[in-house]
């Protein structure tokens, strides 16, 4: 064990395994994870191999080897609740997505949720027991948020009770689908339904693509790799050409609309019903922002306790770089952030399971509040978690670009969560519709409920823009105090957005351009809306703190988080009228106060996230802080070691020596 | 070609092509560039493989072969202007880096520019002719920017005339140098110098480290590739560990210091001799960061002409995606910042050659500005591009994530720029310390000249912190009082930071204490003095463009970049007291119209950057806009599509199928 990281650990002032049960939720699941951990960790089967070694196709290959395992392993174990099948995959696969994913959380789900009594009975075992592996697809070429553009085709035919289906222009390739490309032989494939010579518009239909027995293409169907990304190089994400394939009328999913054998199309009851998996997504994607945040913390702040570098006064040996100041106030703002996702991840993870429970006694009245949340913290909480792992990754120096430090394999693994699930501006605008409809409504008198209720009051009229007249005044050691004044820069934009529309709506512009001309406002009103609810759910997860010695250093982090958010956006605030200019250089001088009080703690923060080195991946960010013969062991074993020679060198330096 | 990227161009107001000429520099310049560009592209010889489809070593191996075709071509062609040698360089390359980019770019400037005429003699003609192939071998695993740090030794044994150099610890072996691992049979070893029992501090050691026959490793050298890392696939990185190696007296570079038969150390004249470089080296990456931004650009943007998506107003067809103004307001300020940049590049550049050419005459008055001004713009424009690089990629959608794309690449060949050649932060505290010093000079009544003349005004006092008491008035449609406005927010940054100097050394903190107490506030004064300098140095240009359309796009392009890091930055602007809360409204209204203004001109102002297709390697950005038929082309290229069912579909599928 390097000597700094155990002085560390001596010094810190709280026990970070309280606060790992907190994490988890109770000690209880702490060790249920990490029992899970340890079945796959020890399990003599699942060989783990160094991937950053291997070539994409090596890495496929890798990859299902261990999915097919999982499938064996989990019922081998007995293992049902989801939320430990969850931990034992991302354990399995460190985290990284895997070519069943789609199978497992896209297609089994969509089986299970929109499929008619008799195609239960006909596909789902099927498709439970790998027979049918199925993927999920929707985006095309030429259409991905928008999917009332999709142009792919399926058109009844009444004679032989089939739908052809049809990809009738480039743009309407489908595109992307993760396990489209190689493993699937089942796609659940969204298209405009043709009946009766009318189209009916988006429709899922059950679509074999490969045969069930050779794994060939079927005909009529072009398949295949989409070739090289940005990360993801496990997964065969997809194209798929669709050339008068035809299907039976059975496979079009029916549990909601229909297709009768005459052709007559028969209405879905409601079209809220596919709205839940989307906001479940969603609200798990704020989970994973906080883990690729919390895993890049830990990296990064090991690696500055054991780094040495230049010095701080001459003379002395090179101090630790989680000494230097400006060390600290890129990673400390960073790790309270981390923990901020943390609970808000377990906020909406509950705020959905308690919905979901109303939806299925046919109370809906909460969705549309939770769908405008998830949208927007998803978000939120994947660009600042996906700039933040870039900044870990570049206060490691040198070293945090070298796939050894794990960060570019968690940045490249996490990036893409801005835009799959719902792109994040969109994902802003949709909040932002959902608040400025909310301010209407307030306006007109209706009494908001829930998050939204802040918009009730009607003190944050917009006049107060000079300091004397603020009646509110904050007290930047008080947290409560800090999120009443997040609660009022998200009000006062709310406000000045929805009456700058209005402006707009005067001076004879449709609604649409209206809404357009405001976008960038909009998008500003709902990041401070997100913001306001992170620094509000983080302040009131304190309360549920026992131990004063974990409160205490968690109170300084939601501290730290929430003064730091007011120095980033100051201007807001100022202009809002919320803070006053001294205000603003205190501030600055009191999170410099916060930084070194949190130094003492940091790595025991970070600890507290108990990620296994297995999980982490990382030799920078090792436990043990052994960081640089453990640099040297895992270069040695790069591909281009294995001659000691190049075969370049006698194909192009040789005989390039020899002309010159 | 695609009708709607014909129709842009048909609507721009202005001529692209004397706008590329301003960008070169001249009419004549644009003719060359393009003339040598075309000596890369014709060549049948040079063939250009798709580098996404192939492994690392593969990579490597390709790139090698075009770097030695490129020592031939040169000569052939005759070239011999290092701007034109540049140029060729990067079209062959692409605009990566290469395994002899060390050998060319350090090696052999290292040779000339500090060996004594007897190792000119015996080194330098072998290295030009590649039997020398060099590297210049300076950071450690322990030890990046503090190269005091640096623990390899060299210890002189009269006895023998040799110096022994040893890597003495793990932290003390080489790392990282490009070309070391694989490509090198010589090395430029930094190491500390022993003789006669003391230590004389860092020499450079001209180390063999290969046979230059057999190109194995010698005795006592230990040598490899660091393995993979975030991009950098074609460079060969490498370690080297030094046990015992011996190597003559002569092999030290004695141009300046010198160690003599006997032992006896005499020291270099003066220790900024071997400063140039370093400075050069920085001024470059400024337009690195120029070049990258304006590729990423030109791709987001062309990409976002043609790419339709959602609508704006019912019944109407998807608009381009160009239309939304959030898309507008992410492309637009770093197309203006790509421009912006590259008006800096040309000019610190120019600086650079008039700086050297004093020094060259003795003078070295200028070198201090230029070394601060150097190292903060480097910091400063890689971190801004860096970003950017990654707003447009995701600007891009999913599709932006795809390697067809071209910017994963983008970003993974340009982000090391951030830490190389002077990790950002010390940059910009070195810039910082520079501020301060000058800042003191001037309180002390000497009259600053250069960019710090600013520091001379008295005005900038703190007290206005009230807008009423304000003397200076911005108007924000004038370019020239914006100037003024980032001028006075650098000054009172400056100022501040100064005095909290001051206060911390009043609470009896060491000097080093109290620098790094206010490290922070150091860095933001650094930003700010950048970004004063950019856009001072933007509007400057302005007075340079006789073309009265070109003229006009380009002043709304500066108008738009000085108004957005307002915006970006509105806290520090009130918090001086130089724009009221009334005016930061007033600048976001006219954001927006700026938008506007931009959105017809957009697509010609990336086609002036004049990148041709095979430059920019992107299937998104293609002059002819026909992105989509492309990428399926080049999907189907994808290794994973080279059989239809892939074999691992053999081995794991098929048998867990017959298990469940």
């Amino acid at each position: 064990m390097n000597p700094d990281i155990i002085r560390e650990r001596q010094n810190a002032a709280f026990d970070p395994e309280i606060l790992t049960n907190i994490l988890d939720g109770s000690a209880e699941k702490t060790r249920r994870r990490r029992e899970i951990e340890s079945l796959v960790i020890n399990d003599p089967d699942l060989q783990h191999e160094d991937l950053n070694f291997l070539s994409r196709s090596e890495r496929y290959d890798a990859a299902l080897k261990k999915s097919a395992q999982m499938i064996l392993k989990i019922r081998e174990h007995g293992i049902s609740d989801p939320d430990e099948i969850y931990s034992y995959k991302r354990c399995l696969h460190r985290g990284r997505p895997e070519p069943l994913d789609l199978h497992l959380g896209m297609f089994l789900p969509t089986l299970l949720n929109q499929s008619s009594p008799a195609q239960l009975d006909a596909f789902f075992m099927p498709a439970w027991n790998l027979e049918i592996i199925g993927t999920y697809a929707q985006t095309e070429l030429g259409h991905g948020t928008h999917i009332r553009g999709l142009e792919t085709t399926a058109t009844f035919h009444p004679s032989t009770q089939e739908f052809v289906l049809n990809s009738p222009t480039i743009s309407s390739i489908k595109w992307w689908p993760g396990g489209l490309g190689k493993t699937s032989n089942h796609a659940v494939v969204l298209a405009q339904l043709y009946t009766q010579g009318k189209c009916y518009g988006l429709h899922a239909f059950i679509t074999p693509i490969r045969c069930m027995k050779t794994h060939m293409p079927l005909p009529g169907v072009v398949v295949g790799d989409i070739g090289p990304k940005f990360g993801f190089d496990e997964v065969d994400n997809g194209y798929l050409k669709l050339e008068n394939v035809r299907i039976p009328r059975e496979n079009m999913l029916m549990k909601y609309a229909k297709v009768e054998p005459d052709g007559t199309y028969v209405k879905p009851p409601s079209d809220k019903l596919t709205y839940g998996t989307m906001v479940f997504i969603r609200s798990m994607i704020v989970g994973e922002s906080a883990q690729a945040l919390s895993k890049s913390c830990t990296i990064a702040i090991r690696y500055s306790a054991v780094r040495h570098q230049s010095e701080l006064r001459p003379g002395e040996p090179e101090p630790q770089i989680l000494d230097y100041q400006t060390q600290q106030y890129k990673l400390f703002p960073l790790l309270a952030t981390a923990y901020a996702f943390r609970i808000v991840g377990q906020y909406i993870n509950a705020t959905h399971h308690r919905i979901t429970g109303d939806i299925n006694e046919g109370d809906f009245s909460g969705m549309p509040e939770l769908h405008a949340l998830s949208a927007g913290l998803k978000a939120f909480t994947t660009w600042v978690a996906n700039a933040g792992i870039e900044v870990c990754r570049m206060a490691c120096g040198g070293h945090g670009y070298s796939c050894c430090s794990g960060l570019p394999d968690i940045y490249v693994t996490f990036t893409p969560a801005c835009t799959y699930e719902g792109e994040n501006t969109v994902m802003m605008l949709q909040t932002a519709r959902y608040l400025v409809k909310s301010y209407k409504h307030a306006r007109a008198g209706q009494q908001l409920t829930g998050i939204m209720s802040y918009l009730n009051e009607p003190q944050h009229t917009i006049q107060a823009q000079s300091v004397s007249s603020r009646r509110f005044v904050v007290n930047i050691n008080d947290l409560a105090s800090l999120v009443e004044a997040y609660k009022l820069r998200a009000a006062k934009l709310v406000e000045t957005t929805a009456k700058s529309i209005q402006v707009e709506l005067q001076h004879s512009k449709s609604n649409e351009d209206a809404w357009n001309n405001s976008s960038i406002d909009l998008v500003r009103a709902s990041d401070a809306h997100c913001h306001y609810v992170v620094v509000k759910l983080f302040a009131a997860k304190l309360s549920e703190i026992g131990d004063t010695a974990v409160h205490s250093v968690i109170s300084t982090l939601a501290l730290l988080y929430a003064l730091h958010g007011i120095a980033q956006n100051s201007g807001d605030f100022l202009q809002a009228g919320l803070l006053s200019v001294p205000q603003m250089s205190q501030i600055s001088r009191r999170l410099k106060g916060l930084l070194s009080e949190i130094r003492p703690n940091a790595v025991a923060l970070v600890d507290a996230f108990d990620y296994r080195d297995e999980m982490l991946n990382s030799v920078l960010g090792r436990y043990d802080g052994n960081v640089y013969e453990h640099m040297f062991e895992w270069a040695k074993r790069s591909p281009l070691n294995h001659t000691e020679v190049h075969e370049s060198f006698h194909k192009y330096l040789k005989p390039l020596q020899s002309k010159l």
